[in-house]
């Protein structure tokens, strides 16, 4: 793979992805996966002055090994000071990067129960983190690591050494890295989403109506929200990219004025398993009924994690005729589907999607609409026959998107 | 690589090394190296029925980029909860797996004031970790871990991949994993350095005298010093073995009473640097000189760290004809090589070294003659032309090695 791109790559998580500045320490969060990525991450940071890099490593095959080996009580447990060591690197301001691969269905023989009881104990746990996460001053940044696995996924008929290069061609071209000044596109990309988002807000919208051949699906937003495409700015007034790749503008939907029927148009990759063709009917802004090809019981899973598990706590839009959509392949990943697609999340809803919603408490901004839960995760519903109407209190209607795409265009 | 012997060897690392019980918790340091050894061991404490298992990754080329590319200031910082971290750890009785390569002379061309610098603030910052370590009753166990650095420094006219199943093959034949029952095979090796261990407790010396062409060196023991050879036992009486492989019989010398000159036999890697060609002149327990052919410098470093960095921690006797010498390899590793050679360690002593050493104070023990200090480096003395002559209190003379092997037998 050429070495080049790969500094590029990480020059743009590290510059335009989480902008580390002079004195900023960062708590970069990897997986075994594509070590030479990562170092080259650690190396960017170092150049760019951090005070101090910390790089936690996990290894998504000891994972395994622990569901597969381990005795049944330990699946309850996620130790304290494990969870004050990564509220310490909050409370000192570690901006985070997260550089990931997808899980895919690495865990799929492996019973709900124990997945279920170890991620409740684990967002249990790191409840505070999040919270310090909400506040908005934490930068931090998503971004995709190769892997042999996902290689394999998104390119199954090639030979593994030939998949790998086609993974990192591809991402390397979504990302934006294979221009001749990668900065100067983001630049453009951030104030096209920018123009979008500023679109969106002074529509002022009440109410989204998704129609298409398998969906009849209408969310009210909550009071008070915010489109965000692109860069997000923290207090203090400096800019970050939350995902590389971002293709969406996403706000906050309202907990309990979501109803009608919706059929995801991607598989979802979560808990370590692959939910496919599955569908949800909500009313009053709650799930109350499911289907799903494949896995159904993550579904189950995932809704009974909590109260909030089964509201929405986000609305994306994203144009079918995106980047990662033209590239016609099924990452299996969410970071890459979601920037492909319209998607929803159910869960946790994202403080800095409502006006001044990093400066309220969390029960404000329920009071608002906002939702809350220990889970959030995307599942995607675009595709070149959807159509969105934006609804006006006073009653007008204004297409958003029409056959996938942009109406305003 | 015989994934059998892989698996064999992480057993003996699990089952024998810290010797893992029912619920017992584990904290497992590893390289980046062999991911395939790590995940080996991960699995076998969980198959053994861990309460919990932490794996904290740690990766050489992320350290040689904040030497190569930190501002000047960040060698100074170790961050709090960051030791609060391993501290937390050893309150709740983590038992510890360090699984590592040599560094050789990976930060060759670092300024030894930033490798100083940055040892001393993880050192302070660790001491009360190692505090803990002294009380007993953590197991620990440190192994190899193959890397093709590694490999490449002990097979150099072979190609990388040769080396490393040559490397391989070293370590399983050295841990005694390649034969039919490596838990009889280290059993049986128990006994025998049970054995010397009782004769050399039952000699009671009180000073042992080394010569040989390049060595005329008198290193008085500590009060009530206690020979170690083979498994450790736990306050609460599980055996562990704290080094595998392990050959020696290693014990308490006085720090104030240690005089003459010794060279050392192999080189020594520290520090990210290999020193060549060393030599130490002692009076009074203290380095009063020292010279070395190549990467003086680092001795300086070493011995200006702290007080007690200038003066011995640890007497250990390991005959020539080990099986790791008899492999004819240098190693470059401080793991391999000092159990294929008589060595000495400056700085830190032991507690477990003093009869009922972890149930006192530093400063008990101190006033019995060990030694204090926030390094423990070992350097290599043995080969075929050393004489150790032990001296009782009443002047009596026993010859404990001949020619470098055990005079006893």
């Amino acid at each position: 793979m050429d070495q080049s791109l790969i500094k590029k790559y990480a020059e743009v998580i590290v510059a335009i992805g989480v902008n580390v500045q002079e004195g900023d320490h960062v708590y970069i969060n990897a997986g075994t996966e594509s070590l030479e990525l990562s170092r080259a991450v650690v190396r960017e940071c170092w150049r760019r002055g951090a005070k101090d890099v910390i790089t936690v490593i996990k290894d998504e095959q000891m994972a395994l090994a622990r569901y597969e080996e381990g005795r049944d009580d330990v699946f309850d447990v996620f130790p304290d000071f494990e969870a004050d060591y990564l509220e310490s690197m909050m409370k000192h301001k570690y901006h985070r990067i997260a550089l990931r691969a997808p899980s895919l269905d690495l865990f799929s023989h492996i019973s709900q129960d124990r997945i279920q009881r170890s991620q409740k104990a684990s967002n249990t746990a790191l409840e505070p983190v999040f919270k310090y996460m909400d506040a908005g001053d934490i930068k931090w940044v998503v971004a995709g690591l190769p892997s042999a696995l996902w290689a394999k996924k998104v390119f199954p008929h090639l030979t593994e050494s030939e998949a790998i290069d086609a993974l990192w061609e591809q991402i390397f071209h979504i990302c934006r890295i294979d221009c001749d000044d990668p900065a100067a596109a983001w630049a453009e990309h951030d104030a096209k989403l920018k123009a979008r988002e500023r679109w969106l807000d002074g529509q002022d919208f009440d109410r989204l109506q998704y129609t298409a051949p398998d969906a009849d699906f209408h969310v009210c937003l909550a009071d008070h929200h915010k489109w965000i495409g692109g860069s997000s700015v923290t207090p203090d007034g400096v800019s970050y990219m939350a995902n590389i790749p971002t293709e969406e503008l996403f706000t906050t939907p309202h907990a309990s004025k979501v109803s009608g029927f919706i059929k995801a148009t991607k598989p979802l990759v979560v808990m370590g398993k692959i939910v496919e063709d599955f569908s949800f009917t909500f009313a009053q802004g709650r799930v109350i009924h499911f289907e799903a090809g494949k896995n159904e019981d993550v579904i189950r899973t995932l809704l009974s994690m909590d109260e909030g598990a089964g509201r929405l706590g986000e609305v994306a839009l994203v144009p079918h005729s995106s980047p990662i959509s033209q590239s016609g392949l099924l990452f299996n990943s969410t970071l890459y589907d979601e920037n492909a697609s319209c998607h929803f999340a159910l869960g946790k809803s994202y403080a800095e999607a409502l006006r001044e919603g990093t400066s309220m408490t969390e029960d404000e901004r329920k009071a608002l609409g906002a939702n809350d839960s220990m889970i959030h995760i995307d599942f995607m519903v675009g595709g070149p026959e959807l159509n969105v109407i934006g609804h006006r209190k006073d009653g007008t209607e204004v297409p958003v998107m029409i056959n996938g795409e942009w109406a305003m265009d």
